[in-house]
């Protein structure tokens, strides 16, 4: 039995990997077409930030240990120009024919963008290659630009602003929209743009970029760029070969992690997932979502039956040493995807005074007949991924505001206060459930 | 209609206001044996430590805030004698008498003693009441100790010894048995130990402490002594007016908070509560169970119907800077408790390098056959409230381990790793699973 994988991050190895220690005597190679595998994408910003010294450090594996280790054959520079499913093959750019019986499809995502004119000018960058991400902190140390502009307010966008101004660079962060972070909710804006504020970095909702001109964009001044406009999943070799795409733009798949073509799997960037509060299918790119589903595809195609449940849309940001955590659906999300939903927030103190708490803003939502929780966010300096991950568990765990109210949560000092920011957004959001 | 609470601290406090925000007509009553009321008594070591200033910081509310803010009416110095429910009334010890219609019963515990010989003496400190923290910052300043002896290994005793060894003092901790924070398991006994060795105190298992001599115990030189033999719950005011005492030595009550008396509640550390996994009562007194359940008996009380669901035992606590955190049932514990479990215990980094991670233990207990997660503990130096909570949360849910290894946790550089050390631990379990 073969198995063969294109694409060698995190969804592409998770299958592989998770393939070999479920069947010891399967075939398994992985085709990359890069040079690079196994990085660490989200590391990237903090490479250009100065942090990580060398691009190796956000390199956890090479093809040597794979082969030596794990029995897994690993091709770099390996370009696939076709599937053919009928064949059980695929062929290669220079010709090559690799047969298969199982497939995993995880060739991810490419940075979008969105149409902008001068793109491919060299002070422009994306933060999403390492040859990217060389490129640009060669151009911070050589050409020291004074002033930048940063299009799209998701979390990319977000951590290039960060990241720019903490090289002392006058920043300007463009979105064609009201939302920050996906989401259109004032309470967690006014958090973010209060610090964004606090550090320099000027923030304008609803002004579209079409065109980045040589030093300026929109009229600001900007001597270097980041174009942060989404991601776009990388799907054009599965759609020739027949695999369907769903709704969201993304490889359609079971919750097998199986697409439409019997024995070839997708996951990670490439594929939608169904978000578990909605109950319909969502395209979220994440490394962690890549890590489970690549795991999920690989235990299927080694012959297991396990299946994915879905993404609750956990996700967490750094914008200027505070941390913005989100999980299911936001009180704007809610409410667009149809829910009578009612929201509390309330600011708190994370820990007492004497241990340097501060405060932590959260806010939960809840549909308000039958008080089940939908979404969260937490934001503050200290304890955020902690707390959204416990509004992440609660998600799963289908629990209502009155069973979160009870939530045994650890107490101590040094770490928390003793009626949690979590408990009383809980009580505040109980008063508005009927 | 009357409510009248005896005691003041956060249950009582808790009760009282619950019931003025449900009933702004009740006449309230609060009657308090001390001086203070509304304090953080697990803010008291940290007090002795230095952290803390003046005991006023770790008081919330005064008597006149609940006058002037709540119509609460607080009394302290007032020392109940005696309730006599037939009669619906209280007698306080100089002879005065107090109707009520509505009791709650939030007396507290205090230090246990053990029966030790030689406790009363000015060198011997509990930690429990300003009182006797004014008295050991006291002693430490002006006799400068050089040795301690602590006697328990419990949270209090794990926080006394830390606080001694910050003041220079070596430390000898004694426990009768081979328990360490209630627990049994070598892997969690082994971090704390591997932490108070590298910073100086003594850790000596199953050796009872009988008699605290002068200036030593049990033949090591103690120049101040910690008792930190557990809690002894205040029952015996409800038990002379024929409230019921449950298997635990607490007050025994429904899950409305009240006792066998009708309309006489009990809540805080005075009384038992449900253990969620076991479905037993459980004496465990903390301060977050108290706000809890005072909460649920204050708004029985103003005549509503709450329920109160348990506890998990979640606890958390420092030691010498080393967060160790647990919920529901440890390995010994499940097996005690009569459970087929499988545990699993992982170390792994919390955070990549470049943003200081460090290795985080994380151990998971689960029922054989289901899957269920029946506990779970976090010992680590960052993120350890929160992964406790997360798996209290995951408690609650009644997650199995396969649901529990696809939660949807926050992931970005600066909070996590991309493979959560829970995650890590849930992939081990589930291997043990049948």
């Amino acid at each position: 039995m073969s198995l063969v994988v294109i694409g060698g991050n995190a969804a592409g190895l998770s299958a592989a990997a998770r393939a070999r220690r479920i069947d010891p005597h399967l075939k398994i190679t992985v085709l990359e077409r890069g040079s690079t595998i196994s990085y660490s994408s989200c590391g990237i910003p903090y490479y250009v930030e100065g942090r990580v010294h060398s691009l190796d450090e956000l390199v956890m594996h090479t093809p040597e240990y794979f082969r030596r280790e794990r029995n897994i054959e690993v091709r770099t520079g390996t370009d696939v120009a076709a599937i053919r499913h009928p064949q059980r093959e695929l062929s290669l750019a220079g010709g090559e024919r690799i047969p298969y019986e199982r497939l995993v499809i995880a060739t991810g995502a490419r940075a979008g963008n969105a149409g902008i004119r001068g793109a491919d000018q060299p002070h422009v960058f994306t933060l999403q290659s390492f040859d990217d991400a060389e490129r640009m902190k060669r151009f911070l140390q050589d050409r020291k630009p004074k002033t930048a502009a940063v299009i799209g307010a998701g979390y990319i966008g977000l951590e290039a602003a960060d990241v720019l101004r903490a090289h002392g660079i006058r920043v300007t962060l463009f979105q064609e929209d009201d939302r920050i972070l996906g989401v259109r909710d004032a309470g967690l804006r006014q958090a973010l743009l209060a610090r964004f504020q606090r550090f320099g970095v000027e923030f304008r909702p609803n002004e579209a970029v079409r065109t980045i001109e040589n030093l300026s964009v929109n009229g600001v001044e900007a001597g270097v760029a980041v174009v942060a406009a989404g991601f776009q999943p990388n799907v054009e070799l599965a759609q020739d070969a027949g695999v369907e795409i769903g709704q969201t733009g993304a490889i359609r798949v079971s919750e097998r992690q199986e697409t439409n073509l019997h024995g070839v799997f997708a996951a990670g960037d490439c594929a939608e997932a169904i978000h578990q509060i909605t109950g319909r299918p969502a395209y979220i790119p994440l490394g962690t979502t890549a890590n489970k589903t690549g795991r999920v595809a690989g235990a299927n195609a080694a012959g297991r039956r396990e299946r994915f449940a879905g993404v609750m849309g956990t996700s967490i940001v750094r914008v200027c040493g505070l941390g913005a955590g989100m999980t299911g659906l936001s009180p704007s999300q809610a409410a667009a995807e149809g829910f009578d939903a009612v929201s509390a927030a309330v600011e708190a103190r994370e820990r007492p005074s004497y241990f340097w708490g501060t405060q932590t803003r959260v806010e939960l939502v809840a549909e308000r007949r039958s008080g089940r929780l939908l979404g969260g966010s937490v934001i503050g300096e200290r304890g955020v991924a902690g707390r959204t991950n416990v509004i992440a568990a609660a998600l799963q765990g289908r629990l209502r505001a009155d069973e979160m109210e009870q939530m045994d949560l650890a107490y101590a000092p040094p770490y928390a206060s003793v009626w949690d920011p979590l408990l009383i957004a809980v009580q505040q959001l109980r008063k508005l459930i009927d």
